[in-house]
């Protein structure tokens, strides 16, 4: 089967229809029509074999993956997903792994409106790079750059949970003979890496009511440390306040991890694909109803101050600890 | 270097500087304003090594070609390049071929005014994926699909030159112990392989003149043939009218190689990165006169007929000859 009998069964018509699609998949590019009053929002993310997954890795994952991480970015602009790119670089073309491929892929992008209008496929070591357009009204757009002395700092989500999937992920052993109970919390754990959830309403949600918002890939402290340095402020984050989900509490019980080292994986894991953001603190009630209305969970962890860098408050009897970039490249990962 | 080091230093202000760019580099994504009245046009291609390069190939030519094969899909639509994003997988971070891709790469982001607006870097097997997004007046996109019976058939430049260029280069024998002369040919026809040239003014000019346009990627009779099969028509190609560079010409004489071997290369050599188009006939002046302006060459190669499928004739006496795949599948490459 040559490339564009593969495009054709697999890709022509994959995710949603959307009638600002002039020209689709099957001519030397696609043609859009942008809305009147918005700005157009692009990015890119790639998922390269041995370095975000592991060979042999679940082929629905890694088309779920491949869109997530890009809607992710998106949601942290506070824009609308609207038309994808996909390329693909496979050592073969095998049916089955694309069929899997593609039910990973097209459930995500109909569920978020994105139409895939584009993209090649080459013959080569595994990648998948997807690039994402959005709309977001001009001028309206989220910032890593914005937020202010006083605003409160908030996390959607459970951090933690995909970075502790991510482990057992690479390391079976540590899912294997285990009672019933603890294996729920393990495949849940899993999903959270393998099928991670972009907070794309959300994200639209807090256009009007945050001042700063990041998209946490790299980790939590890393990546609010990238958000802060862009608004010019520093963050003090209270550790007791990390919201951490059942399945990693009894996953890291079950293993004797310290509460320490819980909230230390929530705090530096990565992978994510929460929002982290900052808000003032009249925005809180509005927050919680936003929050509330699309059954998304917000947690303030922290406060944003004057200064430089994100510090963290481990109990109430230490003194914050500034993180440093050191700390980040030790954790697990 | 860790990435952001790297980004920093190498592309962070890489490319035109465009007042629509509202966000570019260092943040979640970035925001476009797109102008009003436009189309948005979008694009990816990727250059992947022991595909579309052989290891060590030169990244000053990488940087160009990653460049170049996509603002060639953005002229066969006859849209304006913009804003690119660019994703590139590394083995390692070597600072002197990244300097040296970006010497490839910035010169031509600057003369077509694009900016580089995103991307990504991660480490893994040698790959580069450029994706490209342009405008073009609302409606007035050209398409593979819009000839008519009674239109001529057109391609841009010397069609055949990278093709013989890739020989040059991938059988560098070919190129040792020949007389200056001789060398200069050889030069010019590996730098059309290695530096292509996208005909961005032409397919801008052509808006008001083709009814159909296409890149010439796969080589001209694939890809005249993929044109006329979106258009519902059918085409004769006479190989006596296809433009030969004296470069060509020299290369192939000196080779031995018979005039029919000859215009079988420019037929279905490949990389070539011109335009091949379909016009009414009494846009012929017209077209001759921008061609001129642009100092471009644009050549009659034969006539849009009713039916389907591209046939060629190869000489006065000879019945034309149908195009079938078998025959793009043999030359050379």
């Amino acid at each position: 089967m040559d490339e564009s009998e593969l495009i054709r069964r697999f890709f022509s018509s994959l995710g949603a229809r959307r009638s600002d699609v002039s020209l689709g998949i099957g001519d030397d590019a696609a043609v859009l029509a942008v809305s009147p009053g918005c700005e157009l929002v692009m990015t890119t993310d790639a998922l390269v074999e041995g370095v975000h997954f592991l060979p042999g890795a679940p082929p629905r994952s890694l088309g779920h993956r491949a869109l997530a991480v890009n809607l992710s970015d998106i949601a942290a602009m506070g824009a609308s997903p609207s038309w994808m790119l996909l390329s693909l670089i496979l050592p073969q073309a095998q049916e089955a792994w694309l069929a899997e491929f593609c039910a990973g892929l097209a459930p995500l992008a109909e569920r978020h409106a994105v139409a895939l209008v584009g993209g090649n496929l080459s013959r080569g070591p595994l990648s998948i790079t997807v690039e994402l357009a959005g709309l977001v009204p001009a001028g309206r757009a989220l910032r890593r750059q914005g937020a202010r002395p006083g605003d409160a700092l908030y996390v959607s989500g459970t951090p933690g949970d995909a970075a502790a999937g991510r482990l057992l992920v690479q390391y079976p052993t540590a899912r294997s003979n285990t009672p019933a109970t603890q294996r729920a919390d393990r495949t849940a754990l899993m999903a959270r890496f393998e099928y991670p959830t972009a907070r794309v309403a959300l994200g639209e949600g807090l256009r009007s009511l945050a001042s700063a918002c990041i998209d946490v890939s790299d980790g939590l402290a890393v990546d609010a440390r990238r958000m802060l340095a862009a608004s010019g402020c520093a963050a003090q984050i209270d550790a007791a306040l990390l919201p951490l989900s059942q399945s990693l509490q009894a996953f890291t019980d079950q293993a004797g991890w310290s509460v320490e080292q819980t909230l230390r994986l929530a705090l530096c894991g990565g992978e994510d694909y929460e929002l982290c953001f900052c808000a003032a603190p009249e925005r809180e009630s509005a927050l919680h109803a936003l929050a509330a209305t699309l059954g998304e969970r917000v947690t303030r962890i922290g406060a944003v101050t004057a200064g430089a860098g994100v510090s963290v408050t481990w109990s109430n009897s230490d003194a914050p600890q500034l993180l440093e970039q050191s700390m980040f490249d030790h954790f697990g990962r």
